[in-house]
């Protein structure tokens, strides 16, 4: 049985998927080193126009003009984050919406204190990030180790709506099951498949999908839930069979392309409530 | 039927693969940072030695040995800028040939203020950038959107021409069809593949195959016009039976390492003429 | 016939690779910008948790808390070497060990001198290099060309042993057949494929896996060996049935991931003696 709300729901995000490849919006990413590569041709599969750019002289100009942003502090160094404040800023000013990735919160005081700031200062739309990061954006006890997760989606919940509410923004805690808040309505994601936590840059390419969907829906708790939806049912396309992690890799970039409308109907596994 | 003119090019094409695979010329990339693994895996794949380095400290001695230099503007930001036109000048010093990728010129000020300023100080032998990138060489209102094309090649043409004499250089215009030019030849290549714009890096990874063909050939109307030969015909091949983006991108090495004489003469769609 | 020096090696391989994938050691890499993505890749099919951070306000942190840093000079600058510094001193202060790649070493001044000061003031448990860099290290007329190697194996032998005992570490030349030395043991190892030099990044992958098995292995000449034992046997698996490079690079992750102790055990092809 599909509840009427539901119903809503899907046809947004085959609406979201539809419009991201119509518009091709531009997306601009000031991301990590590791996945630039990785996210440009994520995003270049769903139908989206990626562009990386870090310098100050050009990210404010980039940002006004983009689709959406996407802050990542995966490899962050000092030029970075004013690269990022800068760019966080000018999307804003312009109604551009920005996504923030804290990539390591936890692991390290400047990760944890960059990406506090980022959130406070630079006025993120969606904050996107595994549990402990998550976590460690609220909780200086929560010590996350290198850029995995060492807690669970359920234990960054409460977390989550906290700082939904705190900064007026949507938080999406990834992991085995996804969790999406903007405060008032949460959403459980039980799509994806454990390869995804196999690969590098998995949670980066989350976010920028994200993103890409912000820039076509100006519903961001819809822009997020949709991303994930998306992203994680092309992980279960790309895991069919089981590949081992390479060609998984090469088959999630497949996915992206191939994804359709009834993929989304088919394979949407969402749980939406009004938060208590 | 085939007239000696275009005989004598696919000659030079095939005997300037030939001679990459024997000689591997290095080549030095001050590249971005979205394709700097799949650039390098590029030229390795077509039998050439890349090396990235942007340290202002060791560039011009990279450059002065290297078989070409590739500039690529992808990721700028001011440290690579001052190292780009080191490299440019050591390379012009000591012969080196140099192809200038002028990546979102057009997008940004930034980007279009340091891609002219190169072009006018630091020598390219070849320009290769797509429609947009190529005008915004020459015309304030020639607006990029982020690094892909707004025009098509046709509306380029003009000024590819205007560049190439103006700067003594060879300017290639790449997209769906090509244009090549040093002022006085020119040449359409109708090779490649729609599957070549999905992929993140190819336009880059083009540039640096045109800097390995300029490395082994003295004339660089003729590398230019060699790089995106071998390059189309490598995208035909790796989007045989039409595959998906992911798989395309591997395949796309894989033909840069199968490719031989036989599979250019059966695939080259050249037109050669001098210009008007 | 086997001997039981060799058995006794074997067995620490595979216990080695056991301990990788039950304790998912944080390496914490400071590489280039060219194999960032396929490293962390590596490191993660092989069963380990990556970390890329070069930040100086960071990497102390982290170094201090990983299971291993990897210091990898491929596209280095002068804040990347200082912050290689400090990662290696606080690593050697908390008992962590340190890999140094001593990437293009011999191909310019800084690399050769930044390769050298690394391997006297930070302290490297294991040095891996080709024959050219590795003989850098030593020798003043050691040109490499690029960051491809001059220079066999065999010829960088003796340089291997003599810097192994002047700076009480590890130095594995890797190549055709690899060697590695402690300044009193030796092994020749003879896995591995042509192919690992036909992609980016296969050398900056094999210093990473050793950073892995480092960081479960007290012994860093056993380390050592094992990783170069896994990953050349990972590199053979790759190449059954001959795949071009784009293919190779792909099925590469997959038998990181694969591989196991059967494996090990049917292609080892080592052999180990004290030094003279």
């Amino acid at each position: 049985m599909v509840y009427p709300f539901c119903m809503t729901m899907i046809d947004q995000i085959s609406a979201g998927l539809q419009a991201v490849r119509a518009q091709r919006p531009l997306i601009h990413n000031i991301t990590n080193y590791v996945v630039m590569n990785s996210t440009a041709n994520a995003l270049l599969a769903l139908g989206a126009s990626p562009v990386m750019a870090h310098a100050l002289e050009e990210v404010e100009e980039l940002a006004a003009n983009a689709g959406a942003v996407v802050l990542n502090i995966g490899t962050l160094s000092p030029p970075w984050i004013e690269a990022m404040f800068r760019a966080g800023r000018a999307a804003r000013t312009h109604g551009v919406p920005v996504v923030l990735d804290p990539v390591g919160a936890g692991a390290t005081s400047l990760r944890t204190r960059t990406a506090r700031r980022l959130l406070a200062e630079a006025g993120p739309t969606v904050v996107r990030g595994n549990a402990s990061e998550i976590l460690a954006l609220l909780e200086d006890e929560a010590h996350a180790r290198g850029v995995d997760s060492r807690h669970t989606v359920d234990q960054a919940r409460a977390a989550a709506l906290q700082l939904a509410r705190a900064h007026q923004t949507v938080v999406a805690v990834t992991g085995p099951e996804d969790f999406v808040t903007d405060g008032t309505r949460q959403a459980r994601i039980r799509n994806g498949h454990p390869l995804m936590a196999r690969i590098t840059g998995s949670g980066c390419a989350a976010s920028a999908i994200i993103g890409a969907l912000a820039a076509v829906q100006p519903d961001p708790y819809t822009a997020a839930v949709a991303g994930l939806v998306v992203f994680g049912i092309a992980g279960e396309m790309a895991a069919t069979d089981l590949p081992l992690p390479g060609t998984f890799q090469v088959r999630l970039i497949d996915a992206l392309d191939e994804i359709e409308e009834s993929e989304l109907r088919r394979g949407i596994r969402l749980d939406e409530k009004p938060t208590a």
